[in-house]
Parts: structure tokens; sequence; C-alpha cells
């Protein structure tokens, strides 16, 4: 399957010409970031909290607390979702009104189970590591027992999806086009800035290569 | 009021300690992103829609096309909440287990309702944009009635709020320092990147002062 199905749950309702349902594309997406957001019920109303993952094919990976309340939530609901947001740009049009942002974001749905294997739980824990920072897992002392019984992972196996991308210029009315208005994009990335070493780190340990590697994946604008 | 009560629905309750309920905090958050997440609840499914908003006062402002349907589901709800996540930086701790980031997230918790007077939506409106690019206003051609008109612009009165903040170093196992692993943390900032014009724009437009001058909040690591 190269493209998710188009049903009430995924379909893109707003902004329907920015909507893609291409799966490489979703998946780029989510593998290109690694904070989503999940909403979870509480007494009736909808939570979002954000959290880590990471992708394994058709699932992604999340991992907390045994007694993480949003986690556990999702296993008593019928359907998971969650977003991913990358944030681009700012559109900065001639009229307020065609004001936007450039972004690329992602709705995911699906089932959430628990992952209890220790193998299988221990590499979700290395990709979801690996998704945040490629190849710290080498680097670092991984879980011992202790430490994988008392983390709860879980996988949310994607049954539908869809991605909303907004990545070109400024769109204004033609009857604005004349005005002497500045019309364009502001970009904004996301930069690693300062590796601050650990008030209690042991001295001549040198920086780690996964941080000095470390590389957002921010997006340009398409020019026509 | 300078803190909020915790309430069974705001007080947060894993790693409590990194909770705060203080209001000028929370506000201060707030005002420094201008992308909120949105979960409303379609056929029971709770789904995530990141959004632009602004904060008049104790309230979210947000806009959207008059049949936006994750707008217009929030006004069907009896509590609306939302969140905003600042990601600052990935912590690097010895053990992988410790591996945390380091955020400043805030959950605001409230009711939905239309704002329809003319001069209170163009004040919002002016609000949202101002908090997404300050100053930007001033310089882009403003909403006429036509425009206005086809805008539904909501406010969420903030009842409740809570947030989460982690700004600190790595945080090891004593029995872990003695590691030859390095230790700390890797900080993220959002960045203007390039200011990209538009392939219409009419030439000998300067770049306007409100992306020259557009700056986001950063937040650095607090060493002990």
């Amino acid at each position: 399957m190269s493209e998710f199905i188009k049903k009430p749950l995924n379909k893109v309702v707003r902004g329907s010409k920015r909507a893609q349902y291409d799966k490489e594309l979703i998946y780029s997406i989510l593998d290109s970031h690694f904070i989503c957001h999940v909403p979870y019920l509480f007494e009736g109303t909808a939570i979002v909290i954000p959290t880590a993952y990471g992708r394994k094919e058709d699932s992604i990976l999340i991992h907390g607390s045994l007694k993480n309340r949003m986690m556990l939530s999702l296993l008593e609901q019928e359907t998971v979702s969650l977003n991913v947001t990358h944030l681009d740009g700012i559109v900065l049009a001639r009229s307020i009104f065609h004001h936007s942002v450039n972004y690329r974001s992602v709705n995911v749905f699906g089932k959430a189970r628990v992952i209890s294997d220790d193998w299988e739980k221990m590499e979700a824990l290395k990709i979801i590591t690996d998704s945040v920072i490629a190849n710290r897992w080498e680097e670092a002392r991984i879980p011992n027992q202790k430490e994988l019984d008392s983390t709860l992972v879980m996988a949310i196996d994607i049954e539908d999806a869809s991605a909303k991308v907004r990545e070109v210029e400024a769109a204004d009315e033609v009857a604005d086009q004349g005005l002497d208005i500045w019309a364009g994009v502001l970009e904004l990335n996301v930069q690693p800035g300062r590796l601050v070493t650990n008030s209690d780190c042991k001295e001549g340990i040198p920086e780690p290569q996964s941080a000095l590697n470390f590389k957002f994946s921010n997006n340009s604008v398409k020019q026509p």
C-alpha cells in the first residue's frame, strides 16, 4: 500500500488541497521529527501531551512510566490518534487575511498495544532513542532489567494517516498584488544550539559524536 | 489570582516535581509561542490540530474558516483544552533510562465562545497576528468586511492551567556518575532562517521590519 485510504477520520476537510495521503511522504515527515502530540480522554475532556516517539515499520513507538495516565488511557480507547508538526515558516502576505504558516503536519490513527516482551521493549527503546538523537544508544549505558521493568512501552499500529503540508510562497488576491507591501516567507529552522556539559561530568570526556552530528530536518520554501 | 488551583483536570500527575501553577510563568510560556495543539472529538476519537493563537488577558484567541470542524466542535465541548510546547533541548544522560528532553509545556482548560462583534474580531485578529510576528499588522492590508465575515474567531476563556518545565542538566543515578560517558544537554533553538521574497513581489519593496526583527524565545539550561 503506498497511499492511506481517505476515510471520515483521516480525511482532511479544511484546506484539502494541501492534504496528502502518500505513505512515503507521511513516513518521511514522521521520521524527521521526534516529538508528537497525543490526545487522551480524562473524565470526558480531551487533553494533549507531548511525548517522544520513534517509528518501526507501520507502528509508532512511545514510552513512559508504568503509571503514565496518558498512555494507560490510550489502551482503553477504540482509536488512538497523534499529531506531528514541523513549523517551517511564517507566510507574510500583502493582506492579513492571507497570512499563514508553512508546516508539515501528520495525523496518525490506530490502536495502542503494550509491548511486553523484553527483547522487543529494548528494541523499541533503541528506536525511540535513535529517533531523538541518532547513534546515542551506542554511547550510553543501556537499560538494565530493573529500568526495563519500570518502563511502559507502547506501539500504536498505524491504520490511517494523513498529511497536510504548506511549503509555498504567499498567495494573495489578484487585487492586492499591486500593493506596495512586501510578500514572502520567513523560514523558521530548528537548530542545535550550545552543547552544555553537565557540572558533574568526569573531566576529559570528549563531546559525543551523536550530539556533534545532530541535525534537525528543516524544510525550505518551494518556489514556483 | 497569581496561581491556578490544582484540580483533577490540570493537576500534573507524572513528574509532578516539574509542575508549576504560577500564572505569570504560564502566561510567559504562552506568550513566547504562537502555535498551540488543540484536541477535539470526532465520532468519539480525539484528534489534535495545530493552530496559531494569541492571548488577551485570560483568554486564548484562535481563528479559522467558518466551517472549521475543529473549532465548531470546541463549541460543543463542556471543557476545551490546548497544549503549547517549546522543545528546548535534548538531555543526554550517562544511562539511556535518564535521557529526556528539556521543554516548557502548558496545558490550558476553559470554555470556547465565538467572538461575533466586528470590533472585537478585528482586535482578536490583530492580537493573533502580532503573536505570530510582532508589528506585522501595521505593515499589511487589514481585513475588509468580506474577509472578516468569512472568519470564525473564538476565545477560550482560561479557567485552569498548568505548566511543566524541564530546564536543567542531566540527572543520572549516583552509581552511573563514574562512568566514562559524557553527560549534558544539547540545546535546541528555533531560529529565523532565510527571508524568501515572493516571486510576484513588486520590485524595490524593502524587506519588512517585522521579519527583520523577528526573534523566537528560546530557553537555556539552568546550571546548578
